[in-house]
């Protein structure tokens, strides 16, 4: 199974995929989408085709998105929220499966713990994906997401084997 | 000229379309597009996907989205900015023009003062469009929008005609 995770972000927009086989994870690919300028909407249409081609490289079975830190400062929680919009459409129209994550989840299924910082993440996500080059922090945490979910779908998996063991 | 209005909401996503020929305002269509359920990515391809076929189905030149109103509440001001997203992004797809105006501006575009209420902008909407059916207050924001970015689009066309005469 190949899970596509997308870390939103209006400026920068971090993607990771990775494939699933048994319990083993390998990369595939990661990078980051910029947009730049000071206009939304043309912003918003570059990381709609830049991530529509992600989708279309890597043809990924499921996605997850990590969820908006909401905090005081509304514009950035308006801005985020508008990318976030874009990240979430673009898996639903190729018709993926996508579950969503809070930072928290994600590191602590990536490092153990709830509150590591980005470096730790990085570091982790290298360690558990070998030779892995990462674009940058957005996409090491893109795919510290996807790590997350591939953990997340293992755990239903055994539980719906163990369930019909028990049946 | 045709002018797509929109008023972003997830739940709720208000549309209107007119025409310009002069100084001269018409109607052309106006309506709701409705998302309802709890899984939010489905939601914003449903709303994605029926303005997607408003645009198709009417081909406006240019379009005008409402500025949000980012309130305390960061958890509707981040749902709102997912919707918002989609706005967006569904006529840059298009290739359309985009303007985006506050809702103080919209009202005093179309009533006269900022701070009119949605039963004054309804009224002033009826009667700047004479005959039209609303499909609801959101329809008449939507139209409201379309009708302020009418009135911005004169005065620049006044504006540039004027230049052209000095020159």
């Amino acid at each position: 199974m190949r899970v596509l995770g997308i870390d939103p972000g209006l400026r920068n927009l971090g993607w990771g995929v990775i494939e699933i086989a048994g319990s083993r994870l390998t990369h595939v690919a990661n990078g980051i989408i910029h947009s730049e300028g000071t206009d939304l909407a043309p912003r918003l249409l570059s990381l709609y085709r830049a991530l529509t081609e992600v989708v279309r490289a890597h043809a990924p079975d499921t996605a997850a998105v990590e969820q908006t830190f909401v905090n005081k400062d509304a514009v950035a929680t308006l801005k985020l929220g508008q990318a976030r919009g874009i990240a979430l459409l673009v898996p639903a129209e190729a018709g993926l499966t996508i579950g969503e994550y809070a930072p928290n989840a994600v590191k602590k299924a990536v490092v153990g713990v709830g509150h590591a910082d980005k470096a730790q993440v990085a570091h982790m996500v290298r360690y558990q994906l070998p030779g892995v080059e990462l674009a940058g922090p957005d996409a090491a945490d893109a795919l510290a997401i996807a790590i997350c979910h591939a953990h997340h779908s293992q755990s239903a998996s055994r539980m719906l084997a163990a369930q019909r063991g028990v049946a």
